[in-house]
């Protein structure tokens, strides 16, 4: 299989990760999205939204949307829960990541680190704080009963919204705040296979 | 089951559809967004985030974000694919529908619809169309070759993206413009056991 990402991006890195946890081979494309390489012909060909990670699979199937990508590469590991119920908590975590956690936290952290806070942008920039700590507080108090998101068992919502929290310093976000949310960050860098974003 | 959530919000009609389908006996509780009835310590309770819809079973089990509910409700019946990258697919087209469609087409609709286009958020709308176009030009383009988002089985996918899709009109996006949209929207009413919005 082949990726097309930047292991910069959280919604790639965690694809990066989940490869890692579970061993898979796979060929890494880079692509720079600040040099427009997602809005190219070639590109768009693969996932009109112009947007990464894409996976192809060896058979030129291609799946984009970073979560639909965890769930199929997860398909029939311990890292998607047997359990109708705890499956569907998974994908609702998946789902607050997309819309409740990466528009703010994802964000703030491109201004920031990717952009250099450029002063057009600081008031967004500002504006994102309180919406990325709502996202980071929530996560929190779900994690002072249970080890990961959905009970003491790693799942795919973990690393997909470990991909972004665990960065979310760079966005401005201090997560000393939130302290549980740094002892399952450990938790995760811990785990067998764990590999970093850089 | 109880529902709480308000037909009128395409994230909520989304499971109407979906339990109407299915000929599923639920309670459903109406949410009134605009009355701040998401943001009381009881609601908050059942979901910290504050958003509807929110799924509650007879055991007390709790369950939010829309397209978990609809995977959950959807377990095990013919409107999720057995086939591994199929239901990947699927759950593309619901992850693209939360990130890349609802907070466009959903967005400039509740600011017409419901807050009678104010003058302080008369330009977000309009910065919100050539998105949301997008978002509809990707749909028209994918629903060339089949009557349904993965394939010629209706999926939770098309329920998904009907939902805030065959309103778009109220958020100023004109449906005549997309074809294949249009038809895809006249097989889902034509479906048996389809309810409208209303």
């Amino acid at each position: 299989m082949i990726i097309y990402g930047d292991v910069g991006s959280g919604n790639c890195y965690k694809i990066k990760l989940l490869l890692s946890l579970l061993k898979i081979n796979h060929t890494w494309v880079h692509i720079d999205i600040l040099n427009k390489e997602t809005q190219t012909d070639d590109f768009l060909s693969l996932n009109p939204n112009g947007k990464i990670p894409v996976l192809v699979l060896d058979d030129d199937r291609v799946l984009s949307e970073s979560n639909a990508i965890l769930g199929y590469v997860a398909e029939g590991t311990k890292f998607i829960p047997a359990d109708p119920f705890i499956k569907a908590k998974m994908y609702q975590w998946m789902f607050f990541e997309q819309y409740s956690h990466e528009p703010f936290i994802a964000v703030a952290r491109f201004i920031n680190k990717y952009l250099g806070l450029p002063a057009e942008r600081i008031q967004e920039y500002h504006n994102l704080q309180p919406k990325g700590h709502k996202a980071l507080s929530i996560m929190d108090k779900a994690l002072v009963e249970y080890d990961y998101l959905v009970g003491n068992q790693l799942t795919i919502a973990d690393i997909a919204l470990y991909a972004y929290t665990h960065v979310a310093g760079e966005g401005g976000f201090d997560l000393n705040l939130y302290p549980n949310i740094r002892a399952w960050c450990q938790r995760i860098r811990e785990y067998t296979g764990y590999v970093d974003m850089i």
